[in-house]
């Protein structure tokens, strides 16, 4: 594992088009040496935005040359000019790199309903294939940044017969995020010779077990999307779902993602600590995910993490009104390692050392619902001061 | 209609018994002159308190002489203790009463997870017993109060064939409220000789169109109670579902909860104004309550309104992801009376203009779908500081 390490047949680069506020890197370009084998998920949001609209046809074919990622308008909610801008968009890029349109996957984050100045980020494209080069992750991560405080970037490597292989995905949080089959905005590149329907799958397993289970406020966007590209510049044969070496590649892409989850939720807007909730005792998998939810989302329990409060009672309630099934008499919960409730009812606890232990930057819940095996975790953070000012005083 | 006027046949009192902090009222109870028709609702948190599952029991019969409340301790997540206080608590009633267990309504609020102080509540039942008076609402609706910032209390009238019929509603807010099929607690009582199958129609009815459709945080509680008291003493014959006069009083019975309805999403924890979520145009009802839900519990959306910010891509986002059937592109939305969306896309408005309409104390969000002809309405609040403080500083 290295920062400096890059999957090989890829460039990108970060620039400033004017999107954001004082010149601050706005639109991220990455580019493979070649169309090569892709796929992308994206925002159930009936409310889906332009660039998603494109790009679901975009990725139809499996092939990707470019993702472009404008931040500061989502460009959604934005009627048939929003499309043309989109296309527009994709149309200058292809040119410029000498590929199909077809070739080009575009992404946009920021405010919603707002027309995209298209000429200043058709002019930003430009200045990206410029600037093109095998270092530019870091610009791409800080470029796509909207209230994120820290840009979020992974990268993975494994041997697979002798071969270096790298993964590296870059996402950025921090606020509407409830990704639903999709995620927040994500590129994942590997060299990897995997196929179409192998990052179909790896991208779609992946999702399923972390992006797809982070909160931060319960809003899905309108502009989630996750792309995943592979070069095969590792060498080797092409790699599907049924070759021995899939399974390895694709774990590591599950833990590029699900480092990039981690990042999301700890920076979630406004907070403080990170929380991971996790669900056992489930009758089945959707139960513990219900449940683990309807926590990671009760503003009850997020203000009482925020206030260091080991005030399981809200706990207990939300799961209560979760629809998963569970038996009140057998409930347990722990608070940062500190067993709070057992058989549905108080376990005294010091509350100076359950203190000590909410104050720290990560805190695990642990609920078990007493019915079953299975079990879920969810990724969330808490709310504070900062959460309302961010949100009542931008529009973001 | 008139503060003073109260239905006959019922007495009430609030007493201190020692739960709440300074000696505040924390025990309220409403007596009727004898078992009465009577109904009641009651949440559906799978993990409901102690006093929940006695008095879903007592209620089995449609007949109740007597609801006492304690606020301070919810008596929930309190295991087979629990239960016997709930129980101790109906058996010491009775006996001071001269009626059946049986016929005693326990409720429960405040902090879940704590052995509630059985004997402070017999000893407050003896002294509310000996405070029962004709004139004892304003102090049951000061009593069940938790984070409340003013008690919740209606009156109104009616005149059925020239007698006069009295229905008179106390409620509590105002956190963990999310009411799903009960309310929040409330107590109606009304002279109209309804029977029980009328009270238990009228109530579900009421509670279906009113206190269900009021959201705070999301959160339903473990405690939710409605209880309708019907004694009759306005004179007449019995009252049931088909009596021509059954439709007026059942009317008036929704004003009642209506009006409480709006008092408690005005009043929810760190409000500073009420917020009326309508949705139109929607495939079915089913459909336009999800939306108005989604759009209610959107952080995004109540910190917009608490930063007076008509920023209704937030709503469209909203309602984007709450699995109701939309058009993105008929989709219109209205803040305050100012039309800020049409056709899926911006419409220009005066900022100054939005400004000072959002600022009001109550502010309407309007929203069509645009595939339909259904519509439901939802009262929620907005998201600011004081919420976040009352609840990151508070083990409520």
């Amino acid at each position: 594992m290295s920062d400096t390490l890059m999957p090989k047949g890829f460039r990108s680069a970060g620039v400033s088009c004017g999107l954001k506020r004082k010149g601050r890197l706005d639109l991220a370009l990455v580019v493979a040496d070649r169309a090569v084998p892709a796929a992308a998920v994206f925002t159930r949001n009936l409310v889906a935005a332009a660039p998603v609209h494109l790009s679901r046809e975009h990725i139809a074919d499996g092939r990707v040359r470019a993702v472009v990622i404008n931040a500061g308008n989502a460009n959604a909610c934005t009627g048939v000019q929003g499309m043309a801008d989109a296309l527009a968009t994709a149309e200058a890029l292809a040119a410029q790199l000498g590929c199909a349109t077809q070739d080009v996957i575009v992404c946009s984050t920021g405010v919603i309903g707002v027309p995209l100045p298209v000429d200043k980020v058709i002019a930003g494209c430009t200045d990206a294939v410029a600037a093109l080069d095998t270092s530019g992750s870091e610009a791409v991560a800080s470029a796509i940044m909207t209230t994120d405080t820290f840009p979020k970037r992974v990268v993975r490597t494994l041997d697979v017969a002798g071969r270096l292989i790298t993964v590296e995905g870059i996402a950025k949080g921090s606020g509407m995020i409830r990704p639903d089959m999709a995620t927040m905005l994500a590129v994942i590149t590997t060299d990897a010779p995997l196929t179409s329907g192998a990052c179909d799958t790896a991208l779609r397993m992946a999702c399923g077990r972390t992006f797809n289970r982070v909160t931060v406020d319960g809003d899905t966007s309108t502009n989630d999307a996750a792309v995943l590209l592979a070069s095969g510049d590792a060498g080797g044969a092409d790699i599907d779902e049924g070759h021995a070496d899939y399974p390895a590649i694709a774990s590591v892409i599950e833990q590029v993602t699900s480092e990039l989850s981690r990042m999301i939720a700890r920076d979630g807007e406004g907070a403080t600590k990170l929380v991971v909730v996790t669900v056992t005792g489930a009758v089945d998998e959707s139960d513990a995910e219900k449940a683990a939810f309807a926590v990671a989302e009760s503003l009850l329990v997020k203000t009482a993490l925020f206030g260091n409060d080991a005030n399981w009672g809200r706990v207990a309630a939300a799961v209560g009104r979760s629809g998963a099934r569970l038996a009140p008499e057998s409930l347990a919960i722990t608070f940062a390692g500190i067993e709070v409730c057992r058989f549905g009812g108080a376990v005294p606890f010091d509350e100076e050392e359950a203190l000590l232990a909410l104050k720290r930057d990560e805190v695990d819940v642990l609920i078990d619902l007493g019915v079953g095996a299975a079990s879920a975790t969810v990724l969330t953070c808490d709310l504070s001061y900062e959460y309302v000012r961010i949100n009542g005083e931008y529009r973001s």
